[in-house]
């Protein structure tokens, strides 16, 4: 059986996506957690493959990028639909859940310039989130409660994941007047490995 | 035969890539080019997957997200390396260099507030395009002059798509002092199917 070691910081971030995926496969991982702040951050940077983490050892040997690292995990646990257009569209979902994310939490949230952060949010409230939370629901509506295909995906899981820093940064659930997303989150959330790591992880807001 | 549209703005941008791997795969496209400030781009984005260029329709329909529909065409003309550790090195390549155009290009060189700009292009130049082209050098170093695997896969077909916009930014050869980087390009463009391509394009500077 493989070994896994996740490396990220001590969020749920980028990191929990993949910690879903591993955690749905059933899969034993190691569930390393950096300071950000700290030297060992600083000193372990540059050795990362592209100065980044989340970064997932697979065997021992290091890879890197959250969206590539979900893909290969989805492919191990059957989680990319059945025919090379539904990956593509798989893809195509939690490549735009990233950008979403990417928005709303390292654009928005973490902008250390009050002024600007008060600018970003008017956007972010009034465009971002209806935007791509409309388009989300839609999605779900019209694949029988999933984001594609009638069955699940990691694109699901990958919506799960970080559906928590979301509801953070909006101040609000996202799914309250989205009855798809909400039905979705509550299957996912159902999953018994799924369910198994929601009651061990770190309790976090982000 | 698969029918292949691709909708991107007239610009390389995110929709060389797409171009360059539809060419390497001999397959004929439809390269729709829309103008960014038209009404007719007002008009579609809402339309759009995600409200955003560029898109491909295979068969009438329409897929979303420059990396996704990368990874789909590679998968069709084998550049996805030969196991799936293999795809996933290439896919992080590729989604690196996804990065290193969006600090390069999207939020430097596009970037329109003059301040802003000139205190971007110091991070730019100083650390961006040394970190990202010595960590491309290595790759292409010890993988025997492509970036990974001692083969042609799409990460290598999505870097020379957009070297041209990289030395634009750059306002140099970014491939000057890389002697293996500058070699992969030259393969790159030396395949046959490429350099029609290259001869017949619209001669842009992104």
């Amino acid at each position: 059986m493989a070994s896994y070691k996740l490396v990220y910081f001590n969020v749920m971030g980028l990191g929990e996506p993949i910690r879903f995926l591993l955690s749905y496969g059933g899969v034993e991982f190691e569930d390393i957690r950096v300071n950000h702040s700290s030297e060992e951050w600083a000193n372990m940077k540059p050795m990362t493959p592209f100065g980044q983490l989340p970064t997932l050892e697979i065997n021992g040997k290091v890879y890197s990028q959250t969206l590539s690292i979900c893909r290969y995990l989805a492919k191990q646990f059957n989680l990319l639909g059945k025919t090379d257009l539904d990956t593509l569209q798989i893809d195509a979902i939690a490549s735009a859940l990233y950008d979403f994310r990417r928005l709303a939490i390292s654009s928005y949230y973490r902008e250390t310039d009050p002024a600007l952060k008060a600018k970003k949010k008017i956007d972010v409230m009034t465009r971002v989130y209806p935007f791509y939370l409309s388009k989300l629901e839609d999605l779900a509506k019209n694949n029988g409660g999933y984001l594609h295909g009638n069955q699940l995906s990691y694109a699901d899981l990958f919506f799960v994941a970080i559906s928590d820093s979301l509801n953070t940064a909006y101040e609000s659930d996202i799914t309250e007047d989205k009855p798809h997303l909400k039905s979705l989150k509550e299957k996912v959330l159902a999953h018994e490995n799924i369910k198994s790591w929601i009651e061990k992880r770190p309790k976090l807001e982000f």
